[in-house]
């Protein structure tokens, strides 16, 4: 018996229906192209018969070509009393040309009476003879049983039924939906036998995660028989998601020894998650499986020692098989053997014996106390290592600031102005700049100021802005963090600022992120 | 056989090991009573022999009182060569005075050898004196047998030695854990039901979410005979996060008919845990099973029409059940029985037919769509209604502001002063204040310059300040969300502001805050 699963991946058509989500037809085919390198079997590119759009991605992938992956078209069994020939949705996912098309149709006797509104033996009629003519004309033909769990469950005879209308017209693959994400993993594998003693065709699974279940359940299905796995690139899809193929493809590799992707490439699998959140203009998910920026990050002092003799204490597989890396945290818990990983991975030297790691741990535990957070403000503890070991230059040297925000009687909202004098090298730039709010106009006034003395401070932008007021019992007396996100071209780095004052909190965070970026540039 | 399951949940402790996730003492005690609100069984405080902050909370949850939770304390089992009286960690547990303690120990051969550095031996009497002393000092104990599946899959024989010493002790529960997430859901069944035909004392599970597959593995656990199951609320905690508490509950009550939470208490789900978020200054997740603002978001066309009809057509459970709501994306018609029972819910008589209620619905979509968020702000939710019948006194008027922060050569920190014009029944108070930073500095001026119309506004203070900025990737300049608790002698509120300026945000949540307490004091 083979090893081999099949990977289908629907971002481009149920990853769609997220409500975040829409794609240019440019944006489908570099996911495509993204996924095709990453090795999956088959793309489903989109609905044809129901998204114009959809029709622009079967023609532009046409003049692509791919590597490795199947194109693969979606529609529904024709409608009720015609014939597939004179159906239009039918129709049109020929038009498409696709390598193979994927029907879906009703499983569940009460979707069949209640939405479809016609007799059980028609439904099957429907299946049948859709699936069929498209098996004639295409070659090869998948079916996609909608709600096959709750239909299963409802009524198993007719369910079954459907499954056996689909295998007698030659469908390739009989893929058991959970379209509403309801079904729990333990439910998996008695249906699945059930399944596979009444029908010799090949099965896959297409699980939706309103339980957060849809990896387990795909992953029971696959224990269960399934050779063939349906799901979206980080889980995007409708309501909770679809299921993760990013979580999926690793467990089947590294765990249950499935043959999937080609060798070397589950290394592209963080690469490929990352580009297509950029592409569906998403923030990344940072606790993400085996792929997110934390999945990997080890805060305790314990752990980190113990993870730098062996790896596999707190890892449950090689963060480098996918493509991510093992992050050391600093933080209270941390201790000596966390300020060495982290110098390390920021390409900083300190000997275990030098008494400046004493220095360090000193200054941290002592800025921590005062609400200082180094998580997310790598860069921040990047400058602060480096200045004391003594190899930070100081770049410029801010002396004084105002901000100044005034509501008079006729205005709609506040107006912010903030001037600053700045001392680089004995020369004083007295620089004044509006904004919108106190911290943008600093930000301007500070930008203003430094760029005749680095012009290359212009490429800087400003990513992402938090405030955190600490401790959360004394109003507006409290402390306020304010970490930044920075980037240029190149990359991305976080800093951080801690006051009773959101002005000045937000002043030393962006005071860190100039001085980095000057530093960054100078290596 | 009860079907009775017990919930441990670990927020305050494995929770905060999260590199997103830092607690105030005050956090901490306002979580554990949430918790208790929602019936939770069991409330993991923290660590007192590793963590001072800790210690606090443990002293501080000694004077509330809780309805239905028990406090647990956490910690290790003693280290070598020493009895128990002497290790540190087991004094602080004793001291921390909890209802029960749960301690871990060393299941993996491995470990014990590699990070421990003891004999397999001296391993097993360290957990069972620990326990037994534990057990016979504070009554109730629970055993943590840490990397207990990765321990098994290793060496079964050793793995089963280590829970016999923890029955043998005097254990409660015996808690199997995934601590490296690395478990799959069908690994579980055959490993459960060894270790329940070698031991007789009640199972538990701890699961890791490094496999997207945490929530999966603690039903299939249950499944497998485990009735205590530990989780986080929003399945918060170190790299990709504990067991969600919020996915688990639900499907143990309304899908695998299990006992847990009181009758009634599942609807506090989504309030409690976007209360949560809210305390540890996260955005709530959208696609969370569930809970998420997604998860019953159905995107227009034939699923909302089949829905309208038939909800369970395309919902796996009803989202009232765990107080969540079905979205139609095109045609929000839910809104209005909502704004009744809010209405309702604050003493407000507003008619079924009344077209004020259209009227509020109307100006919440468009607050929303700024950015407002009235959870947590009901005082300006309920200012918003009696505004829009016509029922609320325009108590003061502001008419203008202006603060200044200044930096000078020689200061430390930035000076900040606001001056303010108020008019009351058409006098004008033109009053000035310093404030330790903008908004605070603002505060005060504002509490001068009403103080003499209304001088019971002496008696409000300032509980609370939270800033979050909106989702957004154009740091400075995006939109800011202030909330902000404001409390007297007799009870507290929540206000909201939303502003492109942090300054104009506070000052619209102040002004609320200051308009709430009159209103009330009316009453």
């Amino acid at each position: 018996m083979s090893n081999r699963v099949y990977l289908y991946d629907t971002t481009l058509r149920d990853g769609t229906q997220a409500e975040d989500i829409s794609f240019q037809v440019q944006d489908k085919v570099r996911i495509a192209k993204h996924l095709d390198t990453l090795g999956i079997d088959y793309i489903e590119g989109g609905w044809p018969g129901s998204n114009p759009k959809d029709i622009g991605f079967f023609e532009a992938i046409q003049r692509e070509t791919l590597s490795h992956s199947k194109i693969a078209a979606f529609g529904s069994t024709r409608r009720a009393r015609m014939t597939p020939d004179q159906d239009n949705n039918i129709k049109m996912l020929i038009e498409a040309r696709p390598d193979v098309v994927t029907i879906f149709g009703k499983t569940w006797d009460f979707h069949v009476r209640e939405a479809l509104r016609v007799s059980l033996e028609e439904n099957l009629d429907m299946i049948n003879d859709s699936l069929a003519y498209l098996k004639e004309r295409l070659g090869e033909v998948i079916y996609d049983a909608e709600h096959f769990f709750d239909g299963y469950k409802a009524n198993p005879e007719y369910a079954l039924k459907t499954l056996q209308a689909a295998a007698q017209a030659g469908a390739d693959c009989l893929v058991l939906c959970d379209t509403n994400g309801g079904t729990l993993p333990y439910e998996i594998p008695m249906i699945m036998e059930h399944v596979r003693r009444e029908i010799d065709v090949p099965l896959g699974i297409h699980a939706h995660n309103d339980s957060e279940c849809a990896v387990a359940n795909s992953l029971m299905a696959v224990v269960g028989g399934a050779i063939h796995v349906q799901g979206t690139m980080n889980g995007f899809g409708e309501r909770c998601g679809n299921a993760n193929l990013c979580s999926i493809i690793p467990s089947l590799i590294l765990k249950m020894n499935k043959e999937c992707l080609h060798q070397g490439k589950l290394e592209n699998l963080r690469r490929t998650s990352r580009a297509i959140y950029e592409l569906a203009n998403l923030t990344p998910q940072k606790h993400q499986a085996f792929v997110g920026n934390s999945a990997f990050a080890h805060k305790g002092g314990v752990h980190v020692s113990a993870i730098q003799r062996h790896p596999e204490t707190y890892e449950h597989i090689r963060p480098e098989r996918v493509g991510n890396k093992t992050r050391v945290l600093v933080s209270d818990l941390s201790g000596r053997s966390n300020i060495l990983a982290k110098a390390q991975e920021c390409g900083i030297k300190i000997d275990d014996k030098d008494p400046v790691t004493l220095e360090i741990l000193e200054q941290i535990k002592e800025l921590e106390n005062k609400g200082y957070q180094f998580e997310g403000a790598e860069a921040s503890f990047e400058l602060l290592m480096l200045r004391a070991m003594g190899k930070l230059k100081q770049y410029f040297h801010i002396t004084a600031f105002r901000v100044i925000d005034t509501l008079r009687e006729s205005d709609q909202c506040p107006v912010s102005e903030a001037t600053i004098k700045v001392k680089v090298g004995g020369r004083v730039e007295h620089m004044a700049a509006d904004g919108n709010g106190p911290v943008n106009a600093l930000d301007q006034a500070m930008r203003k100021a430094l760029i005749s003395f680095y012009p290359q401070l212009a490429e800087i932008k400003l990513l992402d802005y938090k405030v955190r007021v600490l401790p959360s019992s004394q109003g507006t007396d409290a402390m306020i963090r304010v970490l930044v996100e920075t980037g240029d071209k190149d990359s991305r780095w976080g800093t951080v600022g801690v006051s009773g004052n959101v002005v000045e909190a937000s002043y030393q965070a962006l005071a860190d992120a100039f001085t980095y970026k000057l530093y960054k540039d100078q290596q």
